[in-house]
């Protein structure tokens, strides 16, 4: 007999963290761990970096493309970050949502909120909170691709985003890098069985009654 | 440096399920899984059956205790079953939740609803679904210790148990036993790192910011 499916849309996980406590790190091996999980790929003004991939690491556009995006209501969330512009394109998010596909989303606090306020029920949010202060001294000084400016404001950036947790669904706290992404895996595994976010379980439950 | 814990409730993890849809082989691989996970023994009138332990499978308590347990307020939940009564002991539970202790509870939905009712906040609740129809017939059928009268009772009881799913946070369909005890683990990883949960957050944050 064939398994008896229960569909549901898909979730919206978005992760934010203090610059430096490892979100980028968790969301790439998320994606690497968990093939069906898809990863936003967003727009951004600004120039490539060395080894960045037009379309892979983000869409590199023009200003004038930017802002007719964010004029149409192309973009979930937009925002400017030291001079650059970036947003999240919406189409191909709501197109995963729809047919029940996953996708994530690394995010600053605003960002959040925005998406947030744009898909309240799709929205996973999870706050990853490095073990403490000295740790995320040291990644961010280590970080040699910026200037010195650079770094100092996100220093400043990253512990005034430490300040917005309670705005977040999850917490966790990066003290043991593996047991972050299996913690991250294991709010995804749990909302993909949320009673809410299932479709068609009066159906099943009526069949299993035989009716 | 001393790793900074953030302190918590515990979660008090309510597993129901039809009859023969798996919920108490979940239990049992929860808890051989989860060595700080409680089980939570009920109280019992009913006599023990062949290799049944004391203060292990259940307390053997006669009606006269059970029933001032009952008016004095120690029971969280109780009920009567093929005229015996059962009943969850609340004392144990509360030191453990206070201690930032989980425990695994596994009722029906009428006493999922009374600990509901006590304790709102610290109840996670998990319906377990058999994937199909025969499979939970067959389930039912193959349990030798009870009479024809107990199995078609009991089978009626599981069909009426199933539409009760709407009344809990997670739906569990057990196609797999050991993806839906993955799963289960899953839903008591994420509940713990919620938001909501975590009692020094705001502290563990200020620490963070050097204040």
């Amino acid at each position: 007999m064939a398994k008896t499916e229960i569909a549901r849309r898909g979730i919206l996980l978005v992760l934010s963290s203090p610059s430096g406590a490892g979100k980028s790190t968790i969301t790439r091996a998320m994606l690497a761990a968990e093939p069906a999980l898809q990863f936003s790929v967003s727009v951004t003004t600004r120039k490539p970096r060395a080894g960045e991939t037009d379309g892979q690491d983000y869409h590199f556009i023009d200003r004038a493309r930017f802002d007719a995006m964010v004029r149409d209501g192309a973009l979930l969330e937009h925002a400017a970050v030291f001079g650059n512009f970036y947003g999240t394109p919406r189409a191909p998010i709501e197109a995963a949502l729809t047919d029940g596909h996953d996708v994530i989303l690394d995010l600053d606090w605003q960002g959040t909120q925005q998406v947030k306020e744009a898909k309240p029920s799709d929205v996973v949010s999870v706050f990853i909170l490095p073990p403490d202060r000295g740790v995320l001294e040291r990644r961010l000084k280590t970080r040699a691709q910026d200037s010195d400016d650079v770094v100092r404001s996100r220093m400043r950036k990253s512990f005034d985003e430490a300040s917005h947790w309670p705005e977040y669904d999850y917490i966790v706290v990066n003290d043991h890098l593996d047991g972050s992404i299996a913690t991250v895996m294991s709010i995804l595994a749990a909302e993909r069985v949320k009673r809410g976010r299932l479709l068609n379980l009066a159906d099943f439950v009526n069949r299993l009654r035989g009716g």
